[in-house]
Parts: structure tokens; sequence; C-alpha cells
């Protein structure tokens, strides 16, 4: 289960709007026949190549999965049925797949069949892998990271607003590395405006992530590096549509930028059409206001501080958050830092919520 | 030379104007037959007391001492004599003394008499006990230490200005711990205004440090806890004084809070009067505009940043930093994170200079 669930892990970040499944088969005699992983959404399940690779040495083998077997036709045929035709004896699970087509029905199929099946092997790490998944799943909302770089004193720009860059060249690589582990990424039209930032993992993940600008006035910018096309990006905005700016919308869309037309120009109801397109952890990289208002709704889950060594000053200077609306500090949620250590000449602070999951 | 070491620094914190010293006697065979070490000014000297141990043993044999012995009547006699009169045959030096009274006139008196003298043993890690004297001696300022405790999002209050206790219990004894290694600690007006603050070492150092406020205005509260004698106080103006404060100033006074009238309300001119106060390191727990009045005026040679594992938000909220100046990133100062660590829940994170020494 080990070595599957390493096996799994080789497609971090790829698989969304799937989980991470890594398999491995054994033959009657204990020996490793096959392996196999899920590379990426419509491609073949772990079972299938490892099942693929085992040939007939699977007859009265051992199948060991990170997740159930699913029973349903999806973009690939069953994979229970598979298993079936290829003689399994056993199978060995870490954890049952939560998707509702599913659901313990793959597990029921097997052993009709008359193979046996263990469950809940290495089920907490299982479950810890396929986190976002199984956030994105259980609440129909991505799992959300808050990032940001700041001044030892807690700037996030001079008071003229300067803020390239505060943190050193380490930390900027890490963020490339962390946007590859995500499916979205997101700004408000302010950073736009103000960063006219690329958003891209600088090829660490393929596809790059999703560049989400979530913009109230859609006042913004008609040349920026976000509609360049080196990413999919998408630009999603409330129910009141300026008129001065419906020409830059059907602009936008006439350069491949997706549009997407919420029901509130809002962090949760971005969650939700982000869910809907089948991504399971995203990114704010956003400004203050944005980033505020997506802790007030919940959609922030891990907050990633990236802390540099200096001292910017300044009480205008912009800094993480705007306004949560405390008025005592009993009212403010603890965040403990879970991770602390250096990237570089920066300090990156991984603060999760009381009972948090890494995310 | 380092049980010398591990002697001197019994005294941390106590002994100022002077530095820590420690000294051995051993016999002429090599046993250890005195210890001693310097307990606070105006005490005996850490020669004295190892020689007195060591009686008629020391004749013939070694004393090693951190520091060059004196050859100047202070308010002790010169411990240069006291060395030659019990017999001494060889002296192992850590450092040259440098008050302008000693500087090698020590070393040249032992040598004349007679005696070897060996110097330089462990002389940088001598040197790094005694930095915060060995910076008042050289520059004619004490050390001068930065603190302040934020939330992650880089706050020092909520914006409605509650910041009790941003930082948990440890912490603040770990506070307490830092004060008791400072001679003075010190607040600007506004915080003893909105605080009210008893800036003590909760009996961890006696006497304890001196509470220091520095106020243009003199617009303070006749009631105060720094006012409760608990711990001497100084109270430290500009040469202007508003004709409505000189009432509270004598009233002050009489209560026996010291009042220094500075050639200027500036933090670099605090620092000269506390250096001849006998000051050789002092804590800055002062709000955002002191802290960097105090910081433009290189008033500042560590930060010491605690992190709370909380976001409190709010634009308006506080700070550390008032306005550095700065326009360009370039322009910023590097801070290099020189030791990063938990107490309790909260992160402490160390900043020196680049060139800086630990305090």
């Amino acid at each position: 289960m080990a070595r599957a669930l390493q096996l799994a892990a080789l497609a971090e970040g790829r698989t969304s709007p799937n989980p991470l499944v890594g398999a491995v088969v054994l033959d009657a005699g204990g020996q490793l026949v096959g392996e196999g992983f899920h590379a990426r959404a419509g491609g073949p399940h772990a079972e299938v190549g490892a099942l693929a690779q085992a040939g007939e040495r699977a007859r009265g083998g051992t199948l060991i999965v990170t997740l159930e077997p699913c029973c349903h036709h999806g973009r690939t045929p069953p994979c229970c049925e598979a298993v079936i035709a290829a003689g399994i004896a056993r199978v060995v699970l870490a954890m049952a797949d939560p998707h509702p087509l599913v659901a313990g029905g793959g597990i029921a199929r097997l052993r009709a069949a008359g193979l046996e099946v263990i469950e809940g092997v290495m089920e907490a790490e299982a479950r810890r892998r396929n986190h976002a998944f199984l956030h994105r799943v259980a609440t129909g909302r991505p799992l959300g990271i808050l990032k940001w770089a700041m001044s030892l004193d807690g700037r996030t720009a001079l008071p003229n607003g300067v803020s390239q860059w505060i943190s050193g060249p380490k930390a900027r690589g890490w963020v490339h590395r962390l946007r590859a582990r995500c499916d979205a990424v997101i700004v408000g039209g302010g950073t736009l405006r103000a960063d006219d930032p690329l958003l891209t993992s600088r090829g660490q993940r393929t596809p790059e992530p999703l560049r989400v600008v979530l913009s109230r006035s859609l006042d913004l910018p008609t040349q920026a590096r976000l509609w360049n096309g080196a990413a999919p990006s998408l630009l999603a905005h409330g129910p009141d549509i300026p008129a001065e700016r419906t020409d830059l919308l059907v602009r936008l869309a006439q350069q491949g930028i997706d549009i997407a037309a919420l029901p509130a120009c809002e962090p949760a109801a971005l969650m939700e059409e982000l869910a809907r397109r089948g991504c399971n952890r995203v990114l704010w990289e956003c400004g203050p206001a944005l980033a505020a208002a997506a802790l007030r709704q919940d959609c922030v889950h891990a907050v990633a501080a990236v802390v540099a060594p200096r001292l910017l000053g300044g009480q205008p200077a912009r800094t993480p958050l705007g306004n949560l609306g405390h008025t005592s500090l009993a009212e403010t949620r603890l965040w403990p830092l879970a991770q602390v250590g250096m990237i570089g000449d920066d300090l990156l602070c991984w603060a999760l919520p009381s009972a948090g999951a890494f995310p």
C-alpha cells in the first residue's frame, strides 16, 4: 500500500477533478507483477494500468489499490469488471470512493463476484493525500489556500505601493511550485491593475492552473499578461455588468478568456463555480480586501505566509488582510502554526485552523 | 576560561554599566583553588573573589580571567595590585578592558611586575557575551532591542485598538525574561496612555530595569502603573515643556519619578542619556511612531518579533512600524532572520542587521 500511495503521488496536481490513485498487483505467489497510477482525468484508472502490466500473472493474485475500484461507466469503463475479468483473488483497499455513484458499490460488486476485499489499510495516509479532493466532494467547494508575502513588520507593499519583490528568488520559486499543486490561482481586479501578474507555475504543471480574476467593477486593463493565452484564464463577475464594460467582456471572450457570470460577486459563489469546473484546490493570491472576504466566507483552509527579512514601515502601506470585523481578541480565530521553515532568506509559515489538515 | 565565562554569565543583566567578568585561580600544581564573578556594579571584582577563595594557594599559581584586570582606582581598588600581592605567576586573559582608564594598562602593570600574561584566549566568546557593554563603550549609546508582538497578518492591535493579549502566556513570560536582561525598557506617551503597562521583569531582575517614557507633549495620565514605585521610572522629555504640564512634572518628581530634560525629544538623545545613566542594553517596547524613529536614528540593533497564530485584519489596525521613509525596496535594509523558534503557540523571530551580533 505504501508503494501504491507513492505511485498515486506521481500525478500530484494533475488529476483534478479526480483523486490521486495508485495500484499494485501481486501474483498468486506474492511477487510484484504490475504497477499503475491515475495520471490525469479522462486517462486510464490506476487498476487498469497495473492489471495490464501484470497480464496473465494477475490470475489468483492480489490487487492493492489506494481507492475503491469504480463500478460505474464514467469516461472509462468500470474497473471492478476489469479486476474480476483479470482473475484477481483478493483486493486490498485504503479507502472507499466517496463519489456518490461508487460509495461502497465497488466493494459490494467485488465481494458478490467472490473476491476477498480488505478495507482501510493505511486509510489515514490515503485520505491525507486526497485531502483536497475529499474536501470538494464533501462540501461542493475546492480547498482554499491563502498565500501572501510580507515584510517582518507585516507589509505587503511600501507606502507608495511598490511590492516587487519583497521576498527572495527561492520563495518566488516555491510559489511557482505551490501553484503547480493547485487547479486555479485567484486574484481580484486590484491586483491585476497594480501588478499585472503572470500567475503561472512557469511550466511546472501541464496544463497550467486556471488563472482567475474576480472583478465586480470589470474596470480591467485591455492589455494584461493574464490575457496572453500562455495559460487558461477565467474572468468571473457578478450579476451587474457596468454598461461601459460589455465591450471588454466580448473582446476578452473572443481572445479565448472564459467568462463566468456568478449569482453574486463573492468568494463563496466563485468557489462553487470552480468546484463545478473540477477544481479541488485553489490558491488565493489576492489583495487584502478579497483575502478578508474569502476568510469571512470560509473559503480559506490554510494560510501560507512568506515573511521576508526586511522592514518596510508606514501605516498607509498595504497589509495582508482587510477588515475581518473583529472587535475583541476572543472573536479572532486561532490559526495554529503547523509548519515553519526557511526558504532561502525568507521564512515560510503554514497556519491551519485548529482542526485543519495540510492542504 | 570556559568555566570563567560560565561564572561571568551568572550575573547576566545585573552588572551594568560594568561588563560581565568571571575568574578562576589554579594553584602551582594546576588544581582549581578559587572561583569568582562580578555580581553587580560597585561590588567586588571577579579576581578579588577568586583570589580570596584561593588564599595562600594562589602563590605561584595561575589566574584565568575573562577581562584584563583593572589598574585604576574606581569604586574598588585596582585588581592588578591584588593579583601581584597574591603571588600569582601567570595570568590568562580572554580580552583587554576597553575602559579608557585601563585599555592595556593592566596587562602592562602585570608584566612589569614579572608575571607571565597570555592574552586572547576564547576572546570571541568573551566579546560575544559582553556585546552590549562593548557597544556602549564604543558608541556612547546602549545596544537597542526592538520587540513587538503581532498577529500572523502583521497587526499589533484590532482596528478598535484592543491589543491585550495578542500573544500567549509563554511569550509574555519570555518578555519578562527579556526585560530582565535589559537595563531599561522604553515606551512612548501613546503606549502609556493606551495600555498603562507595568513594564517590569516580574521580579526576575533586581533591581528591576529602568522604566522609561519618552514624551514630547507630556500629555500623560496622573495615575499610571509606571508611577507606582514598584520599579524605578524615568520620564524623558524634550526642551519644550507645555506650560500646562509643569504641574505634572513637579508632582511626578515628588513621587520619586526621575525626570530627564533631553536636548531633543528624539530616540538618539534618549540613548545618550541612558548611556550616561549606565545602561548597556535597552528594550524598545513602544508603538509604531517611536519604533520607526528609533530605527531611523540607528538606535535598534536587533528586532524580536513575536508572531501570534491569529488573523486580526483591518487596514486601520495598528502595525509594528510607522513610516521609515522608503520609496523603493532597494532602499530597505535587510534584517536577516538569525533565529526562529516557537514559544508556546507563538513564533519568535530574531532579526539582526547583516553584520550584527546577538544582543
